[in-house]
């Protein structure tokens, strides 16, 4: 008998979709220990938390998060709800001695992460962030090539996170589906959104970062707010660009905007190492570029790998070799990993402390491009 | 609040978990009147279908179909046994008045069909058949861009359905994962396991095929039966091509096999019109091509659609532009559309009837293939 | 130095001006012994004759064939006019002792080719057939790959020759540019122009092709004749399928059409093989696909193979990885090769005698689009 | 008749070669008033220039530069040498009233360029720079796209040029073949070499760059020089990033190398704009990539044009549509255009002042990467 793990999720936006989704699924298609059970959905508007629970099967709702952590028969914690409530709720969750499952980005910056870094630390309660691109089965199958030593010495690590969708000057800012545009909400525009993830993942497969010089941009300096209905001054970035330096020695290029014409949500990544190069790309997250030097030189050419088979990383779950799974599975295989890591012991990656170094990056991008100049990741 | 639909489930393979995953998922995402409810699982072994209904929540077991169909609170029979039983449970389920979800191919041959399409009828049960690749969100929008005429007069479809599983002589025939190779259970090979895929969508894009002229092959002409142990002739086609005609007077391709090296599940088609062309991939099902050659003349060229917006079939209902879904959600929307037309009183499609079409053209490729000569769909 | 090749060319259209290219560049890349010199030029209209010459730099012009293959300072006659002149030029040619370069297909029809083959195997004079494709560098590769044993047995051959430029019914028969379509000049339609292209890479590749069933459609009735300026009955077939079965029981479809919508030029092939596939595509010449199965199981993928390496075919002689040729350097190759076997000794391949082999195909193709049977490749 | 420009070349590496394909190409295909002479080739070896007059059909040589620029029977000069010779070579065939076409990049640093353009100026002859890769077909159809107004207001460039050859240490520095790496010759790595191509596009295409930061990088630090036999330090940057504004407010993002694993010579641009973006890949380089956003919603995709129909820039020369030129083909039509501004009076672009302006981001590039600061194009 599989044990139940009482989950209260606060949000209920899409991420609160996603994960719910992934709590649902998991026990279908991965033999586990435990099963998530959708104690209580917690949103401010009492419609809205019920309609979501009617849609979702969670048992109650709460319209206040701090009730919430009052409640005994809930044992996680999943934090969904805008960037600027993030510190506030995880604290308080640590101090309530609830499990925490946090969406990305940590905090709002650096000084927030470590609040709550340490929270966790004190109260030693799990922590996990939802970077969910790590559990791409293609991404993780990189991440194996790359711990099997493949690709030798790493030159360079380029990654985009292009999208299109705020062109339009009609776009607001602020409420929701839009609140990413708020800074007050979200903290930073592409760069806490979009760059996070693909910071995220460059550190997992290709360790810190050191330094970095940005550049970043506002297109349209002014949106209506969707709360207050007037317009104001848009405190984010549109679009940043950054340098960068690892540790390894290698040379990094990111970039991310939400105007790129033509873009939905293409993140890629490619790394290329002395003897091997991976390059992978969201709109087709089921395939993975492999490029080996070690290949008969007249045979050599970029294989397009379909990583669909049952030994491909979380694979042998789902269906037969050549059916793709998608987007969602992500967040599955997050849930799945988070609960084999209650049978484990140790948390799932990246917890808050993993996730505070991407906000250290990131911190670091905006602090470069107000400043102009090459910054320390510290 | 949803009306119930009890399901009851025969057979608990690779196409059990698929339907019951769509059962589970579709009201997460589908406002719909009707909700599935998992009602009872049957299978000939005890443990195997009651571990099934663990994982899958089903309420009940049953080792012996007969028993189910007697049951009052099933409302819905899903037929997911291997091909030879699918006729002597559907016009059984018809008689006990079920509605009936068969999985595709309707029967062993076009005899057997018709007793079925005559057995629903009588009954004037619902009835479809699980034709599952209609609702891929790419090819439903390659069903509207044809229905809005924009290909104008048609000249030319092709399909082929490649994968690479059977190549080894090691793999037995018979049994579970493998019946498939044995022609008792299955009828035939490629021809009703994957080219009654592609002959249901060309019918279902371009109209009725008229005439074919077939060719068959079994490359490894023995297996070991999974069963008795025991060598035995292989009975089904591994490969199989056919030439044929549409009543539209286009000409068609079609093409199968299971030793195409390197292709997974590699269903392609392509439908070339007098004004534009379509084509399609399962490997990258998300994507649909499309050429206009009404576009500007030097700007024209095939396009790639990333059908993953809230204006594609389907796709408003998932996340948002960019992330792509996969294999098993065409399950959930084949679950939708039939739930939906509880609502609006018409069959979902392809009904038996309908799938008794995709019957002809599999009979007459048979027939073709083995007489040598051009042969009638009748 | 090098020994000079005098060259008389018959016809100066399109494929004269890839001939003329290719006897132009060769001795710029290629170190050979012999040099082609343009000595004459030859077609009926003395303007259109000398403009070419000018162009070329062609030494002289004739109006008159016969004329040509009187003079002492030709060495070697090419046939480059419409397929109905083949014959009659070419045992002309081979009773002058004039080598032969001669435009594919060989012939109207078998019967011609084997008068062709007869009369150069009696004149005893070198002859050789411009399949051209054989000499694209992927091309050549996939040849080395398939000698070298890689595939294993050979399971499946597939390919596509498909245009769409005579959708329109205003396109006309007959003429400069057109004659392709006037059944007078160009012996049957896409069989002949396209697909021939397609049976001779295949026996090439893959040996001898045993039978044959077929289709052909004319999709467009009638047009306009360029010369006569009268509408008359087009006897060309416009498209033509045929599954075939090859001497190593390898099952072949082969396709080609002028009506596919969004194709300018689409030859492909593939070939599936027990242990490796090979892909390939005229639109994107400069790449091989490339599976092998030998491959580690996770790390599987078709390779896109960018062949313009030094180490591979003729590439070497051209500039320097990652720079790719065109479609013109396929008959550089072929008059480097038909040069170094003045070296060798030998014929460069395709020689008429190879020649005739696919015309045996394609005259098997027709016989059985008109009887609606399988057909001897005789 | 057409009127003869009598060249005389400098240099006979790998773009000597190309430039005289092009010169010898040039009239087959192109109508022309003016048709180059291959009059002398000019190297210090007697032996490798005389082997390349006689493969090129040069009809005199010449061992001293001086001594070419003496000669009445020399139109234009064409400079195809290593770069640190450009300066003075094209000052002293400005002198001598030579026309000049001269290799990218312009000069070792933006002194020598100015220089070189206030020489050409005072003596008021034509003048040109290989920056071949604007007369790409697909490139050409690029400018074209942007000039029609059709991206709208653009926000992002970027650009790319990876290679892997010189990843081996036992590459040498100097010598044939080498001298690119070694930094007396060259004057820089990949900043000069390949992001000048870059850079040039960038400019011609969304007009001039204002600001730069950026970060080099030498990967192997010591290497044989071919020449002295003696290990020496690598001057020259293996690697170089930077992030760029354009004057009409979009940001850029540059990179190259040659330490790219797996790609040859991928040169890959893209533009954002309001209403349409476009890509282009040098390794496909007949294909470019657009994306329209006024194309109906739900048929939206980025098209790949396959750049080979007769309205295409260029392409009415060639063949038919479908079949591809390469790359020696950029080359063709750079002396085409230059004749034909012989023809119209106006100089043939870039010319001499228009790759100052790319030499002064190279020059703006290379400070930045030193200071680690932001930079001015200046």
């Amino acid at each position: 008998m599989t044990k139940p793990l009482n989950i209260g999720m606060i949000g209920y936006g899409f991420m609160g979709r996603a994960h719910s989704n992934g709590y649902r699924k998991v026990n279908n298609f991965f033999p586990l220990e435990h099963r998530p059970v959708l104690k209580a959905v917690c949103a401010r508007n009492r419609d809205k938390a019920q309609a979501f629970a009617d849609t979702w099967g969670y048992e109650s709702i709460e319209t206040d998060w701090r009730e919430l952590l009052k409640r005994e028969d809930i044992d996680a914690v999943d934090i969904c709800t805008p960037n600027n409530l993030h510190k506030e709720v995880a604290i308080a969750a640590a101090e309530a001695g609830k499990m925490i499952l946090c969406e990305k980005p940590l905090a709002m910056n650096v000084k927030e992460g470590e609040q709550m870094v340490a929270a966790v630390k004190k109260a030693g309660v799990r922590n996990m962030v939802w970077y969910n691109y790590r559990r791409v089965p293609a991404v993780t199958l990189a991440k194996q090539i790359i711990d099997e030593g493949r690709l030798g010495r790493v030159f360079h690590y380029r990654a985009v996170f292009l999208q299109d969708w705020t062109i339009s000057a009609d776009v607001p800012q602020g409420g929701a589906g839009t609140w990413r545009l708020d800074v007050d909400a979200a903290g930073s525009g592409v760069t806490g959104d979009l760059l996070a993830h693909c910071i995220d993942t460059a550190i997992w497969l290709n360790g810190p970062i050191t330094k970095v010089t940005a550049m970043t941009e506002t297109f349209v300096k002014e949106r209506k707010h969707a709360e207050s209905g007037k317009v104001a001054k848009v405190g984010i970035d549109d679009a940043c660009a950054f340098l960068a330096q690892f540790k390894n020695g290698a040379l990094a290029v990111f970039e991310s905007t939400r105007y790129a014409r033509g873009h939905k949500a293409l993140y890629t990544f490619e790394i290329n190492g002395e003897r091997a190069s991976i390059s992978w790309d969201l709109h087709d997250l089921h395939r993975l570029g492999y490029f080996d030097h070690r290949d008969e030189s007249k045979l050599r050419g970029w294989r397009s790998i379909h990583v669909t088979d049952s030994d491909h990383p979380y694979m042998g779950n789902w269906w037969v070799p050549g059916l793709q799974i998608g987007y969602e599975h992500s967040f599955v295989h997050q849930v799945a990993d988070f609960l084999k890591s209650l049978e484990t012991g140790e948390n799932a990656q990246p917890d808050f402390e993993s996730a505070l170094e991407t906000q250290r990056v990131c911190d670091a991008v905006l602090k470069s491009a107000a400043s102009g100049k090459w910054t320390d990741v510290v």
